[in-house]
């Protein structure tokens, strides 16, 4: 059989360092993992002996395809809780992940062919996935200068059909702020540009609370998950909020495309947003990891980055280094027992002279991981 | 912002068929449901004591793209167990439910514009979930005399890059055999066209147990699921069986479109294969329930339907009282307090004649069923 070029996507560059890291542990090596976006920890343990609960006694059938009502109820008072944001929970969808969400808001909101604006660097997955439904990612170049996100100029006579950001931001951890996000809303509005907001970051921030884009316009999807600051990156649930008259045309879209998201996943969803404490205490972590690996990787030569606002990554420049990122991350790997993730990954263009490293897993960890980096770069220092 | 052509796909019919009849319980009514393809039963217990164990000491974090190692060998397995077929566990792609490995399917092999052919009536989201991806579904008219399965000789003129079969299917129970599975495949082979066949009712049968594609060619992409024999509705795990050279393209399409499907769901998948007990004592009760059904249907005077070798669904003619199969499962929803499905999900052609009932809840429910269907009829008899 023939396989179609419309599904002939990039790998996740990421997933192959994994691979080497797996490798290399196998055979006895020790690797400190800085490659993958994802808590050592778990959901929150309050959360976790409520669904054991639940599942002595429910089925566990499928749900309504927009998830539970409840679930929904409690998403739109999390936006009154943390944003001031009066939610009508009709506007919510519960998908299966951001990675769902993202599925449903491309093929609701273009059509085939359409040109959607990418930040790069950015997550991977937005190009691959338009790429599949046949959609045209069209990358904009952003500067240090505007702390690596999208500006309205950035967009003129790009003709644009779509534009998706990201705040904080993968791999850059960079935050838009509330006059941004107007900025950017206005420019959309006026050239007819659907506008997407990826805030599956949020609640992971390290000065301001990030802003949520439904704070200056209700004429956007806004994507989020419960996979980084509620800590459940396997259990694959996420949501949407979109706009009033797009409530059903999703509906029909996600009855048809997922039937409904993981029942079991939505009930420890809702029981997690009362666990905040304990995810609280996972925060004070990567705060204290986001302090240490700033210093680290300055003092290793490789400070030249944009600190991050938000999210567990950092993305640095080793343009100084080394014009081959994915060489330069083997042989940190290979060398010093660091995984970490090439730029290539999220910046077909200049990826080459950048690396992410994440900084979610524990303390120790990335204490050990940056004194490895250090003796790495003190063999590469001029 | 605008909503898109392409992601403006019909309803689920059925969903509001269920939301009247939750309605009609909330006033007080009792309901027998027979609309929604579930069982009331969830996955087995001692599956779900594993899970309750993992779920101890495990973060449940991302597994890799294909799925945990484990369960693809677990699956591998059970073809040789079932049909005697050596099945490499590479070939095997755990998904997010059936309808992850159709969103999978339709953008590895088919282009935009791809024509598909779906034999009608079949599961009304193979059309939905096509055009969101801008792809051509093709209706078949199946026949009675071909106990409503598509044949070869259907297929000539219809230009088809693709051909979708279920077996047994939705919303009829027919199976299609060996020589049927060869006889398409040769003629699919021979007219490069790419063959897909969903088996998600598998392990359900009434007489001879299903065929499996896989056993006249492994030029073919086959789909199951957790979610029926195995009782996982609400969790949505499945998995796809794709030819050796589609692995790597699957895997980069799963990675990017997905990450992974549900952790906790695969391990739960993974214990539910070793509960077949359990199982079988559902399958004992769909068994009763279908003797009841066929011979209830038939005293009711609805007999016109080919009796079912699997899956937990009879689909029967009604034309003879009606040309609007929506007003008359309406009517029997309000009336009788029967929750039917109307054939227009099923067939966009046909399905104004035809009606569906699911037969997977409790036996003293289809008892109670029948007797109402029964007494509704009585009053449409000539």
């Amino acid at each position: 059989m023939k396989l179609s070029q419309r599904g002939d996507v990039d790998p996740f560059i990421v997933m192959d360092v994994m691979e080497a890291a797996r490798k290399l542990e196998a055979a006895g090596r020790h690797v400190i993992h800085m490659e993958v976006g994802q808590p050592s920890t778990g959901a929150p343990q309050a959360a976790l002996a409520r669904l054991g609960d639940a599942l002595q006694h429910d089925a566990m059938g499928y749900t309504v395809g927009l998830g539970l009502p409840a679930l929904r109820a409690r998403i739109a008072r999390h936006y009154g809780d943390v944003y001031n944001v009066d939610l009508d929970p009709q506007r919510v969808v519960v998908t299966a992940g951001a990675s769902g969400a993202f599925l449903l808001a491309f093929n609701a909101l273009f059509e085939t062919g359409a040109r959607v604006g990418l930040g790069y660097p950015c997550y991977p997955s937005y190009r691959q996935i338009l790429r599949a439904l046949d959609m045209q990612p069209v990358g904009i170049r952003t500067t240090m200068e505007n702390r690596m996100q999208p500006v309205p100029a950035d967009l003129a006579g790009l003709r644009l059909d779509g534009l998706l950001v990201a705040s904080p931001a993968n791999p850059t951890g960079t935050m838009l702020d509330r006059a941004a996000y107007q900025a950017l809303s206005d420019t959309c509005n006026a050239s007819g540009i659907s506008l997407i907001s990826d805030e599956i970051y949020h609640g992971i921030e390290y000065g301001s609370v990030a802003e949520t884009a439904l704070s200056v316009t209700d004429d956007v999807y806004v994507i989020n998950s419960f996979s980084k600051y509620f800590s459940m990156t396997g259990w694959r649930v996420g949501w949407m909020v979109v706009p009033k008259d797009h409530i059903r045309p999703i509906e029909r879209l996600a009855q048809n495309m997922f039937i409904c998201p993981n029942h079991a996943a939505q009930r420890l969803a809702l029981a997690s947003m009362d666990a905040r404490p304990e995810l609280d205490a996972n925060l004070a972590v990567y705060k204290a990891n986001r302090d240490l690996i700033i210093a680290g990787l300055r003092e290793a030569g490789l400070g030249h980055f944009a600190p991050p606002d938000g999210a567990f990554y950092i993305y640095t420049d080793v343009s100084a280094y080394t014009d081959d990122a994915l060489a330069f991350t083997a042989a940190l790997l290979q060398e010093a027992g660091v995984a970490a993730a090439p730029g290539v990954d999220f910046d077909p263009e200049e990826g080459h002279h950048w690396v992410r490293f994440c900084y979610a897993r524990q303390t120790s960890d990335i204490i050990e991981g940056i004194a490895r980096i250090k003796a790495f770069m003190a063999g590469r220092r001029t």
